[in-house]
Parts: C-alpha cells; sequence; structure tokens
C-alpha cells in the first residue's frame, strides 16, 4: 500500500507525486505501516489495496493470465505478512479491454483466487469495467489481534531478511533487455508467495518491526529506520542473492531490486542460530541477519565493514 | 459492486464477460447484493469496490479533478447504501498518468475525502502507481448489522424510487454529441450522493429490498426480482424525470440511463402518503411510487395500462 514502485521505473517526478499522496495526511489514518489497522466492534482488522496495471507493472508477453492475477494479489496479500495480519478475504476490481475473451478473464480470476486461498482468504466480490489495458485493483481484508508494526526496531536488535533477493527485477531487467530471464527469476516475477505463516512465526518469536520488500531491501529498511527512529546497518555481504541473479551487479539489484515480497524483519539479540534452524525447517525458507540496528537514523550500507552508503557511489539512495 | 455498466455504454460482447465475472461462482461469496456481507469476530461488515477510469467512466474535459474523486468514492458509497450500511472507511488505489502534478492529484484526493467525509467515512489509505490513464478504485467498508438484502421483496409491496432520474445518462449524451449539457444534469453526473442515511431510514420504516441504480431502473429492477423471484411492475407515468431531461427520450432515459446512485427499494403495502411526506421533509428528496411486487418473474413496464416491456418495443431489456 502507497508502495508505487515499479519494475518498470518511477521517476523523480513520480516520487514528488508519491509524497504528495503521503502528506494529504491525518485522513490517511493508519498508512503509516503497509496495512491500514483499524477496529470496529472489536474486531481487529488490517486493510490494504495493490494496484497493477498492464504495461507499468506487467506485459502480458511477459506472464500468462493467471499469472497475472496471483502477482496482483499475492501482492495485496504481502500487505497483510507486512503486519502479521490473518487474510480473511479478497475483493478484486478488474479492467479488461475490448476483445480480451471470456477465457482470459476465467484465467485471470483463477489466479487471483488461487493466490487468495493460497492464503486462506475468500474472495469476496470485485468490480468488473472495461479499460484500454488489464488492470487490477486487489484490496485485502485480515485479522490483526496482534500486529507488528514498522516502528517497533530496538538498537541492539538483529536485522533479518526471509528468501533469496534480486530476482525480480533480474527478470524485469532481462525482458527490457529482449532476453528470456533465467527461468527461476521468471519464476519470483510471476509467482511471488505472500509470506503469511512466516510473519505469523516471526511475531510469536519476539519481532520487533516488520515490513516487506515492495520497494526493494534498501528502502523499505528506510520506512522502518524512519518509523522506528533508529539506524539499520545493512552489511553487504551477508545479503542474500537469488542463484539466478548473476553478474557484477547481482548484489545492486538484491540491495535496490523491489518486489520481492519477502520480509525484513528485526529480532531481539537472543534471536539465534537454533531458532533461525527451527524457522529454516519449517518454512524450507532461507532466514539471514544481514545487519543490526542501532541508535541513529536512516540506513547504513557496509561493504568489508566500510560505509558505501550514505555516499556518492549510492547517490540515489 | 460487479456493476460494470458505463455511461460510454457497454455492448453485447462486454455483457458476456461481466457473466463470465459473475458465473465465478462459490468463490464469489456474498456477490448477490451491491456489497459483500461478512462477518469478523462478531462484527457484521459490508464491503465493495467501484473502478472508474478516464475515457470509461469520465472524461477530464467533462468534470474536474475534484470532481472526479468525488463520483469514485459516491458510486462506492452507494453500494453501501444499497444494503443500508454504515460507511466507515475507504481506501483509495488512484493510477495518474506521466505529466500530472501534484496539485492534480491533490484536488483528486481531496474530491475522494470530501466523498468519504460527506458519508461519515475515513481514508484509511490507499495505493499510488502510475497509468496511461486515471484510474481509481475505492474500496468501502460499512457497518451491516441490519444489512436490506435485494432478496426480501413481497408480492403486495409498493415499488418506489428516491429522487428524479434520467439525468446523468443526459449529461453523457450531451458531452457525446458535442453539446453542453443542461447545468441540472451536469451536476447529477459530476457530483452524485450516496443515499446512506435515507437507507437507513427506508430500512426503519420496513424495506423489504433494497438496490441502488447503478445500471439503471429496469435493470436494477430486474436484478431485485430475480433475487426475490418475484415481478417489479414499473409504471412508467409514474418514473419521476429529472427536469433536466427533455425531449422524447426522456423517460427511456429514466428508465434506462445508468449510475444514478438513487435508490430503488421494495415497502410493505403499509407504507403509504404520511410516510412518504416524512421522508421528503427529513431529505429533502422525491420518493416517489412507481409501480408494485407482484408473484411472477422479471420486470414489466406498463405505459397507459398496457405492456410495453418485455415487447418488440424495448427488445434490449
Amino acid at each position: 500500500m502507497t508502495s508505487g514502485a515499479t519494475p518498470l521505473g518511477p521517476g523523480g517526478e513520480f516520487d514528488r507525486l508519491r509524497a504528495v499522496f503521503r502528506r494529504l495526511g491525518p485522513r490517511l489514518r493508519g498508512a503509516g505501516d503497509d496495512a491500514a489497522l483499524i477496529t470496529v466492534d472489536g474486531a481487529r482488522l488490517a486493510l490494504s489495496c495493490d494496484l497493477a496495471i498492464e504495461g507499468q507493472h506487467f506485459r502480458l508477453g511477459w506472464i500468462t493470465a493467471e499469472e497475472v492475477g496471483w502477482r496482483a494479489c499475492a501482492a495485496a496479500l504481502s500487505d497483510l505478512a507486512a503486519v502479521a495480519a490473518e487474510p480473511l478475504g479478497v475483493l478484486a476490481a478488474v479492467g479488461v479491454p475490448d476483445g480480451r475473451d471470456g477465457e482470459f478473464l476465467e484465467r485471470l480470476m483463477d489466479g487471483i483466487a488461487r493466490a487468495a486461498e493460497s492464503a486462506g482468504a475468500v474472495l469476496w466480490g470485485g468490480d468488473l469495467v472495461r479499460a484500454p489495458q488489464v488492470t487490477i485493483d486487489v484490496t485485502v481484508v485480515g485479522r490483526a489481534d496482534r500486529p507488528v508494526r514498522r516502528s517497533g526496531a530496538q538498537p541492539g536488535d538483529g536485522l533479518w531478511v526471509t528468501g533469496l533477493l534480486g530476482a525480480p527485477r533480474a527478470a524485469v531487467d532481462a525482458w527490457e533487455a529482449g532476453r528470456t530471464p533465467a527461468p527461476g527469476a521468471r519464476e519470483r516475477f510471476a509467482h511471488p508467495v505472500p509470506r503469511i505463516a512466516e510473519a505469523a512465526w516471526l511475531r510469536d518469536h519476539g519481532a520487533s518491526a516488520l515490513i516487506d520488500l515492495s520497494d526493494g531491501l534498501v528502502g523499505d529498511a528506510g520506512h522502518v529506520a524512519a518509523a522506528s527512529e533508529v539506524v539499520l546497518v545493512v552489511e553487504t555481504e551477508r545479503v542474500p542473492v537469488h542463484p539466478a541473479v548473476t553478474g557484477d551487479e547481482a548484489v545492486t539489484l538484491a540491495l535496490l531490486g523491489g518486489e520481492e515480497y519477502e520480509l525484513l524483519v528485526t529480532l531481539p539479540p537472543g534471536f539465534g542460530a537454533a531458532d533461525r534452524s527451527t524457522f529454516v525447517q519449517r518454512f524450507t525458507l532461507p532466514l539471514t541477519r544481514i545487519g543490526t540496528v542501532a541508535a541513529g537514523k536512516g540506513v547504513q550500507v557496509l561493504r568489508d565493514g566500510r560505509l558505501v552508503a550514505p555516499g556518492p557511489g549510492f547517490s540515489h539512495f
């Protein structure tokens, strides 16, 4: 939610628009986290929406109709994982161009429904209109009895990340350069998995702050640092790079590539190797300590113990 | 929700797509009404979403940025009125083209927020992305302790409608013909008012079935007839036509024009002139009896007591 980053590249102008959107201020209650957190008649809920548009967030030559639907719904569900909420249901607003047939729509909706079901959610309803491009807005609603916010990171906590990074951006870069992405990179772009159960486990094991990687590791670390009023120190060597991401830019893609839908989490100092091992066995998913929370402000990226960002080499941070 | 009708005219092909969308079946729980009705931890909620796209649902040469935002949010809120729910909050997913500046976005969001506030709802959050056309999906959440469904109409009930009809369609027809619409017609298109308080009052006065007029009077009467397994008889002479709608086609526009966001309601036979008078005084809004509910199926349109639809003159019903 309110993460307008697209793999096709937001520019400076669009960043200014996003600032306006955020600034709209007190009306946007609860907007400090990935999902809005509200209480209705004693029920604690998390809500979020995620808008995906053909040509901006995906191209139909890249992925199938089912994958378009899956990806749009998984992206929205990931906002619930980001606050450790339990998905309940989704609404899908869909726009399709003239000439798209019923089979296309059925496959698209099947992808949305399968992603929802995989996370324990029900497709409650939606809207269908004509649109010049395939357009999908998925709204998700979850139960958030014990949400984890962005704001709880404490100096001394460890900084951890789930999964292996950089692959979605590597896939987009390949497509945009006219190449075929590595199968592993394509799969990460087409079929992201919201880390719902993982988020609940991390909460139950002391997670102090949580966010999903939709804006990229450094960008999302910045959101946590700002909300928690701490500095997040990232050690480049520790960042887990997806094996499908190769070449000189691999670590940069893992640091800056967005739409990963993995979790960045701060955990108390007592969370150690045995806990990590339990997580990895339970979810068959890497969990990697990539740094530390300290007193201060912002994000520091270290390489070989030396500060490389903020710095001239990362001026776009 | 699931009302894909646009003032720019859905065709037969698109109607088939809508049928596919509806047929997606058991996964679309609660989709028989304008809003999905769910219960979470004892809280009874209504949820709906409404997707509006530049060039399909509005043109920026027709209405201002504030009006685009207001209209999109009011359309979604009208789905809550359609089940007599009390609005709580909204999420706004917005797409804007490159080149739109911060002021445009501020005005658009201001229109959304003002519509929400006018209905007692809060802007909880949203999403902002780049899009080739201005794109707005508003998701609304309301409390629905005593919802009124489409399915409760009983033979013998009266068939009533709020407001004066035909103006939004007359405005679109004027714009499309290169004319300037009558001010009253333009206002009805640009600034629809969701009938939230009116719906609650009608529920408290015995409403047996309720729907908002997003697909047009005859189309929405058909939805109520199907859900309630009755026939809705509409007497053409009684249909309240907006004074800005003139010419030979005025009654046809009032019968078939969509996106009115007025309420069609069935009320028990005991609901009479005194009740009507109380409503009109309280809300400064017409409430007109336009027909009757009877045993049977579908919608019958009468003129001078003679059946004109279904019939050759209304073959597109």
